[in-house]
């Protein structure tokens, strides 16, 4: 991705986020979860933009400490009321079913009831997200002032699912770039009827593949569509042959709603990716927030594995458990803001701008300065100075980025021009500091 | 160590304390010096709660640059002012005669009796704690509110103190624990009528190792009840074969005050007694302070010179030379408070608690998660997830517990259930990162 | 350097200082430039005070990726306006004239001259310095109130001044010290009529070497007196196989304006001259500025550049660009302040001093403390303390200062009891923590 390629992005940013936003809301009704059909439905939506590749994992496959559990279906749930009315339908919002609910079709006291009712007092309006993946049960989640308006009685309860041998459904997208080392972009595709967590990143990442298909790529990309958790787990134990080829990886998540962005380091924590999300970040002119790695949220914590320790990091704006409406029929598309998604975007195509730019380069004439004046060069002569000085072959250009305060893309111009004047040559047998390698 | 016995202890706190106290007060009116019966009287008291093993290195032994001196023994000492008043009295307060004055019984005028006369102009109603070890000479000390009564005319002035050849005298106290590895606390019996500075440490001292007795001990302690400076140089000689196992040591001093927590940081800074005295502080919801090393102070000072550079650190209260009274007649029964004395005792078995209970483990399964709802773990998830994550063999669960500020008792109690589903292993050829190894 | 030696030099500084002052007059008025005999004027001048040796490199000659320009000289230059006033004067001020300027002789409308006309709006009482040294141009400079009042109208302009082979000249002055290892002490003689940029760096140069040469130096010392950034090049390159012996290195700039004291860091950041340079700001009493090394500035850009990454800092007053008067004509010898310019030389002995005695010592009593009363020595115990306890190879005296927070000197004063007393010995063979290693 050269300096016109990020331009020309950049110009379609609109576009960009009016698809991204026009698929969210196709993919908001459909009932997802980590296996069956809602899953298959939302691939389909999404091969509208991609041509993404499916794999079905069966029932019952072993991966690493775990098994593929059963696949989970669900065509209609509902509670009628004493009085004969549906006062919970799941048609209305799949977040009324608990998630993985097995089915049940039976009349029920209020008292026999109330224990699968799930509800949040301190947010009574709202109806919660809840799954039961590995242990069978059922339940209905409604909002707390429903659920206290609630009278005694018997209700009839049915929850039309079934739980059978089927498989995980996971997708991938693969661009093949100028060297076979990998950069993953990895969203889950898991979540119900939640919009910020997590279609914002299913969409992000969709269009993220979509326009690098048309760049011409230094790395080689694959963005990984799966099922949160388990769908990590499977797919690091599908592939552990390929996995030294992963250079960078960042988990795609809660990536629309209005807060600043938020970067969560990598388990290593001083990786290229975690230099170059804070070198892009620290330009961009906004508030933003670090935080250090912590082994629970997203996938990242199975990639971060201590037997995997690959170098992920993820990048959000208000982070998962830090918003008010997170799990709850609140994070719907109106939470979501389409100039929130296209900046969250913009900043991966930076920070992936700045991954396939980065480079080591040698100064050509390290003793003493090289006449500038004489070459007549275009760029400011500090930019130009700094490059120079600190092509050592101990200091990447973000480096130099990062201790000239000098954004990225300008050193990547000044670079250019001093190759075209032959001052600068870039190393390619850096050994242990060729910013590819695997940290 | 296990937390069974760290809990029983606690549950004895209050009595631990009586004890302390009572030691304390026993021990307070006898006047002790670096050699001498005042010593060996303060053992036999000690000895009614430890059988601590004593020894004597006879006067004019070479232990390295040092000579033991001559013993000093007194019984009785005076000033009776023209009047024929006693106005000083040895047996009012031992603190009036500066501390290894040689024998003298004379009459002299106040101008010849003043320049051995020593008091504190600006704390005009203590009287100072004065010592003349390595130099021949006599001296009273007075508060300088009577100093300034003194009316002229010829005073008579007694000291019934002898200095012979005989022995210096220190107590060890040794619990055999599994490994031979040894941790060492040490206090200083050296001063006379003296409470903060330190019978507060020697009665903690004392009690640490009667209670220890009872515990099942991973390493094995050393407690030494030695005169300050000289006794910890004559100890280091004698035992500098012994010294390669010493693991961790602290010097136990001014603990019974009514200040906050201070720790002073072994020579080299950040060795497992440093970050286990930092952890215990930390969490324990009160201020602290923390100092780097100065090599000056007590006896971390010879544990810590270049020669030995062993890793001491020392657990206070207020540090010696910080508080108004230090080395004066007002470091008395009543500045020292019993509930302070617990609370450092307290702090003190948290932080041996900590040593012993600092291990490396293994992630049984490092790639990705294990299934953790599979197994019904009581803990709460986050914990386990800290300690399987960091479980690589590169970070102690004392390091886990600082990374994920969860306290390390959490952090144990989480561990040994991650234990007992084979998730955990303890990892006992750590090499150079085994957190016993001497630093 | 010894003591004594940097007191007798601090009892005199009030005489330097008018040495200085006077100096720094009489080149006041000079035409200097990086070619030419306004430089081979001011050795003269300063060979009153030091017997600077020069050299002349021809023109045409290639160093590095630059080559010796031709000489420039100038007798004469002005404007005669349409009125026939001699409106522009080079005999007023030599920055009238762009420092380089090819000859010129001819009329011109005020339209065609204005190009040639340089001032500073936003100073409009200033005439701003300008060179062209390697673009063949002419022009002249003047405040910007001269430049608005200009009426329209012919003008006649001439420009005496000639632009042919000749040498480049720089001065060099050496003192053989103990070791051959060498101190560099480096400023430009290039600037015409400006005072604190740089007459102030080159009269304490002077003063510093004249004054070096009557004490009993461990380091040898060289003196550059050098064009700005060609002359640096040009040295760097003429020397290329003696830079082995440079340990530390300055660049004396901006030194003597009413501003806190500036240090600009070597490129690496830690060697020994930033620790001394940052010593002596810390004990000063004063305020002072830390700048990590940027890639512009002076000619410690040349020094650490990465073909030679020599350890040269820069201690100034106020850093270049950052004052208000910097390459104006309000630069001039009111704006240098003699104690300002005494300060700036007694910082640069006390970094002298500090290097000059700065050493890696063994405490022969390692085990413990020696006893030291018993050796009845002078200086506070505190500081004995520290430097016995530290004195085990790893530290240098510098580190002793640094982490006792005790001044270099009282460090120094004890040393040298210690050294007396038999307790400390030098050691010489101290591999890579030798502090005259080349960082």
């Amino acid at each position: 991705m050269n300096l016109e390629e990020k331009e020309r992005i950049f110009s379609n940013l609109s576009m960009t986020g009016t698809e991204m936003f026009q698929l969210m809301n196709d993919l908001f009704p459909i009932c997802r979860s980590i296996t069956g059909n809602g899953v298959r439905k939302s691939f389909e939506l999404i091969k509208n933009y991609l041509d993404v590749e499916l794999f079905e994992v069966a029932s019952g496959t072993k991966v690493n400490d775990w098994t593929i559990p059963k696949e989970w279906n669900i065509t209609d749930a509902y509670v009628i009321d004493p009085d004969g009315n549906k006062i919970i339908d799941f048609k209305s919002s799949n977040l009324h079913v608990v998630n993985y609910s097995i089915p049940v079709k039976k009349k029920l006291s209020l008292e026999e009831l109330k224990p699968h009712l799930h509800s949040i007092p301190e947010q009574p309006e709202l109806i919660p997200y809840k799954t039961s993946y590995y242990k069978e049960d059922w339940g209905f989640c409604l909002s707390h002032n429903q659920l206290l308006n609630l009278k005694d009685g018997d209700y009839e309860v049915c929850i039309d699912s079934s739980l059978e041998n089927g498989a995980l459904t996971y997708g991938e997208y693969f661009i093949q770039g100028i060297t076979d080392q990998e950069i993953i972009l990895s969203c889950y595709i898991c979540h119900p009827s939640l919009c910020n967590d997590n279609l914002s990143g299913v969409v992000i990442t969709t269009l993220l593949a979509k326009i690098l298909c048309n760049v011409n790529c230094h790395y080689s990309y694959r963005f990984l569509f799966i099922p949160e958790t388990i769908g990590a787990i499977t797919w690091l134990h599908q592939n552990k042959q390929n996995l030294e080829k992963i250079k960078h990886g960042l988990v795609v998540t809660c990536a629309g709603d209005s807060g600043i962005l938020t970067y969560k380091k990598t388990r290593h924590g001083n990786t290229e990716i975690d230099k170059a999300v804070q070198n892009t970040l620290r330009f961009s002119g906004n508030d933003y927030s670090i935080e250090e790695f912590f082994p629970w949220g997203s996938d990242e914590r199975q990639f971060c594995s201590p037997g995997y320790n690959l170098p992920f990091g993820s990048l959000m704006r208000t982070r998962y458990g830090k918003y008010n409406v997170y799990h709850t029929s609140g994070d719907n598309t109106d939470f979501v803001k389409k100039p929130f998604l296209i900046d969250t975007f913009s900043k991966y195509i930076s920070v992936l701008f700045t991954l396939e730019n980065n480079r080591f380069y040698k100064n050509l004439y390290p003793d003493g300065e090289p006449q500038l004046k004489k070459r007549n060069l275009l760029n400011p002569i500090y930019t130009l100075l700094w490059i120079l000085n600190f092509s050592d072959g101990e200091n990447s250009l973000l480096d130099i980025s990062d201790k000239s305060n000098i954004p990225f893309e300008e050193i990547i111009t000044a670079t250019n021009e001093l190759i075209q004047a032959k001052l600068l040559e870039e190393i390619t047998d850096v050994g242990n500091k060729k910013p590819d390698k695997k940290f």
